[in-house]
């Protein structure tokens, strides 16, 4: 099976890395696969970066950079990343696609009211204090996704079903 | 065949990206392949790092980050990095190991003086003129491997008897 880059972008306690996380789960064994979790290869990668929109870009093609090498070697790869800039999650699709690499754009949605409420890392509370910069959905703009191959609403689907309509979408696209 | 990583280090202009590839080519076909290259890693990953021992430690552990992926997916990653510091070098094969890639160290020995003559990017010279800072051979240090897997003599073998001695150790390794 060929690889490819499955690129799931939203706010910040949207749910993208549990997402990813349980795709993986559901596709196990059924293709070569790994998750690259924002938090996690930003620690790896750029430490250092902030969160101005440079660094952002900056951060967000390393990540695609990484999902490339993966995607070369027939690795479907979900990435779990905020990457609220709309042109640049255009430029690494476009890369990707120049690469040979399906690019599938998936929208994590939940309101900002819900994901706020949830408030799961408490970062929002501090955003909202004026205590973070830079802080996407209260202090720093997310550009939504406007034609995105899925769109989960992960605060009316539950995780099985948001990730099965994921799992839908690449098996239509012959990418598992 | 499951993955590992070659991890070839040496002064500028050693021949370590030359090398890679020439392996690559020679075992093209045999197992998932993958060359790292530092100066090519550095560009999308480490801009806006210098070559400070801290910094330079940074970009290769991102080089040994992205290695490590690649080696989970059961490719034989090739890097091709100055990393002139011992124990950064003995840092990486340790991470290496306990995500149970194996890992084999290669000097690509070739005296200062034979690559500072051929100075094939014409740095050495602005090195040597105190142009250039931290400058691995010349105004910063290169600590050569004490035990390495496989040491190639750059100045003395063919490209095709070097990279023959690397592909050697690897079918011995049982890396392909």
């Amino acid at each position: 099976m060929a690889g490819g880059i499955v690129w799931l972008t939203g706010l910040s306690g949207a749910g993208k890395s549990t997402l990813a996380t349980e795709v993986g789960r559901q596709l196990a064994g059924r293709c070569r696969l790994e998750v690259l979790d924002g938090d996690e290869i930003r620690l790896y990668l750029s430490q250092g970066l902030g969160f101005s929109r440079e660094d952002r870009d900056i951060n967000v093609h390393r990540i695609a950079y990484v999902a490339r090498l993966l995607a070369k070697q027939d690795v479907l790869v979900l990435a779990a990343v905020i990457s609220p800039y709309a042109a640049t999650r255009a430029a690494i699709a476009k890369l990707s696609a120049t690469a040979g690499h399906p690019f599938v754009e998936v929208f994590v949605n939940a309101p900002l009211e819900t994901v706020a409420g949830r408030d799961v890392k408490g970062l929002y509370k501090k955003a909202q204090a004026g205590e973070i910069a830079n802080f996407t959905g209260v202090s720093d703009p997310y550009e939504a996704p406007t034609a995105p191959a899925v769109e989960v609403r992960t605060d009316r689907e539950s995780l099985a079903e948001s990730a099965g309509k994921i799992v839908e979408k690449l098996v239509s696209l012959g990418l598992v």
